[in-house]
């Protein structure tokens, strides 16, 4: 375990050291900073934003457009929601906000409270440490903003009960209504600093200035709520970010994925159809159901879904191998063997998020007489994809959504410099 | 391999046992017929239609609705399409339905070559045999509306160098340039009537009248191009089936599903949320990639994608379980050992088209501390599923697509009486 935490102080160690801007004071606290010296990381924000997220009760409320309080439970009723349940985790989630704004003033932090549409580049600058309150879904947000590598953002669970968010902190003590204990944690500095690689995604061939939307908040308020939108040809989102509107270069993708990018056919029952070029290997051409390339962070959320096996499996392989090996083996249907087995298994796909490299895996790769898929699942540095699909799209986090049709080029590449800040709880 | 045929004789049998028509004929070559005694099955046809498949170049042709050969040459080579390699196709594809119906003329069959728009009911009863000619694509469609389930429908494979062509008759032999050898080895009585066992989706609740559209031939050319289009509110499909407009009881839906059904989110990287009650289980509420339910002849399709595992994975798992059991056993770690358990666990993945059961498989089913799928995978008699889906759809062999939102319920099963009459050569 210490080995282990040293080994991530190293890494995030070297990640600094390669970034193009040198950070003296991180430096100076990782030099320092050992796995149980608490207290000497620096953390005295003046200025904080906290985004918040829109409830599902606020989001039925900005569809409905209706009067009355009665008509809106009529209303939510009629389609079987649940208005109480709504409107009472609403109410959750809301004095959750203000218990966290209330701390921050109370130590002197200048705060400002925001929703989604006021999150932008200007506010960013303006912090010097920002909060979300909601779930991974907020977070997730948040990070696809943040393009400085510096500023540090920090994932607040207001629905501890309904969601399990991983990118939050630990939500059984620094849940929302509990955030005076994670500030006060933060500002004696028993933390670390830790950074979550992100995928750079750079556009070229065909399509690569068609531009992203982005889902309403309330949609990603689980942990696996990856929904998204296609762009269509008419519609556009302009982004806080500079983006030449006739570029004829390859472009850098205006979002950076901190859990992971899918690319495939926009509909799930379609087989989608691409060549790959993982690092130097050689190109293939794939026929599948797409292919979804994570980060450390990203490899315990889709991505780890797709490629865990249930005990059950491991059970069968173990009894196969039992059968057919020439002297029995009686020791591997051993059910303490199969469990552990999975568990190592399991544990085999996830990474750590300081981790510069991606993972990808081939999604229902077709193998037959005319197609082949060599390398369905691995690691890399670099990914090339080059689309032969008809109504594809390039998916980032599950919530800006690319046209990726037939022509187009993306690159994947983790570089140091996109990485996000972030602090973790020993 | 005997008793394996023997057995499934036996299970055909019961099928038509089973079916409330019975076919003395038919029962009759089944006491007559064994597995080797070729030339006693019935197959004299004197009227068959053959549905020809539309290449790719008559498609890029009809939505092109340009003048000249030249100008849809320059067109198609502009958004990098090989025309030399289309043409040369759709010429192969046209001299084999030339093949294939003076085949059947010389024998004194009378045949009407179709398209997918004039393949109608009317159609299907007045032929007493079908033909596909084209690939598993073009079988599909064809199936999809062939109810009655003493009507054969013989798939022959016009591409057999760019298709797999699983549901016709062996490419090698038997492609649409050799129709006459198939011919001749029908006309013999050397073949075994098959049953392919079809799923039928009842739908009830909401949702449960909206139409099906389906797509064009030529996007569905390879074995493994399960495109399908989404059900908007606008636009409705007519079906050559009685749909009452206006029903509020249970609805059968028009088409049975030969490979699959998947039911789920209609973009691929949305999460899909359901209800599910396997037989008599007890229902689980799942989030994962959606579901995919087969029947035998699916078996080796998608859902076989889905499932199978690649060496590289069995050779890890047999690797954790020599270094976590008590003695350790570098038996396990033998490349042959490595090679039979993958083939056994990926070939019981496939079970008999006949057999009157479906396969279920949830994609990428997530389980955390909010969410768990206890069985991802199983066989089941009746599987009923229940929308909590937002924009979901309900797709048919990768074909029909019907919408599948909050509030929709489906109940597949196998109803014998449901299953397509083929032929196997064996």
């Amino acid at each position: 375990m210490a080995s282990q935490i040293l080994s991530q102080q190293l890494n995030a160690f070297h990640v600094i050291l390669g970034s193009k801007v040198t950070h003296l004071q991180i430096l100076k606290n990782f030099a320092y900073n050992n796995f149980r010296a608490y207290g000497s990381e620096q953390f005295q924000p003046k200025k904080a934003v906290v985004l918040k997220k829109m409830t599902r009760y606020e989001f039925e409320k900005t569809v409905f457009k209706g009067s009355s309080e009665e008509e809106l439970k009529n209303y939510l009723e009629a389609k079987r929601s649940d208005y109480n349940g709504l409107r009472s985790r609403h109410e959750t989630h809301c004095r959750s906000v203000d218990i966290i704004t209330k701390s921050l003033l109370k130590h002197g932090i200048e705060t400002k409270v925001v929703s989604r549409q006021e999150f932008n580049s200007d506010l960013i600058q303006w912090a010097d440490v920002m909060f979300t309150a909601g779930g991974d879904g907020t977070y997730l947000l948040a990070a696809s903003k943040v393009l400085d590598h510096d500023k540090p953002l920090i994932g607040i669970n207001t629905d501890p009960s309904r969601s399990e968010g991983c990118l939050c902190l630990p939500k059984e003590q620094y849940s929302g209504a509990r955030f005076e204990h994670a500030l006060q944690r933060l500002l004696e500095g028993k933390f670390r600093w830790k950074r979550r690689q992100r995928i750079r995604i750079t556009m070229s061939g065909h399509h690569e200035n068609d531009e992203p939307i982005e889902l309403h908040d309330q949609e990603l308020q689980f942990y696996e709520h990856r929904f998204t939108e296609h762009v269509g040809e008419g519609e556009t989102y302009r982004q806080n970010v500079n983006v030449s509107e006739n570029a004829t270069t390859p472009r850098v993708l205006p979002v950076l994925a901190l859990n992971e990018v899918f690319i495939g056919e926009c509909l799930s029952s379609r087989v989608s159809y691409y060549e790959i070029k993982v690092d130097d290997h050689p190109s293939e051409k794939h026929k599948s159901s797409g292919i979804a390339i994570c980060t450390g962070t990203g490899s315990s959320s889709w991505f780890y879904h797709i490629n865990n096996l249930p005990r059950q499996a491991i059970e069968t392989i173990l009894g196969y191998a039992n059968e057919l090996m020439p002297g029995r083996q009686t020791n591997l249907l051993d059910p303490n063997l199969i469990y552990k087995v999975t568990q190592k298994y399991n544990d085999s796909l996830k990474f750590d998020p300081s981790e510069p490299k991606m993972a990808f895996t081939t999604r229902d790769p077709v193998r037959n007489g005319v197609f082949q898929v060599q390398h369905p699942k691995g690691f890399a540095k670099k990914i090339q994809i080059c689309s032969r699909m008809w109504d594809a799209c390039l998916v980032v986090d599950g919530g800006s959504s690319f046209k990726f049709n037939d022509g187009a080029i993306a690159t994947l590449e983790i570089k140091e410099e996109d990485s996000l800040k972030t602090v973790v709880f020993d």
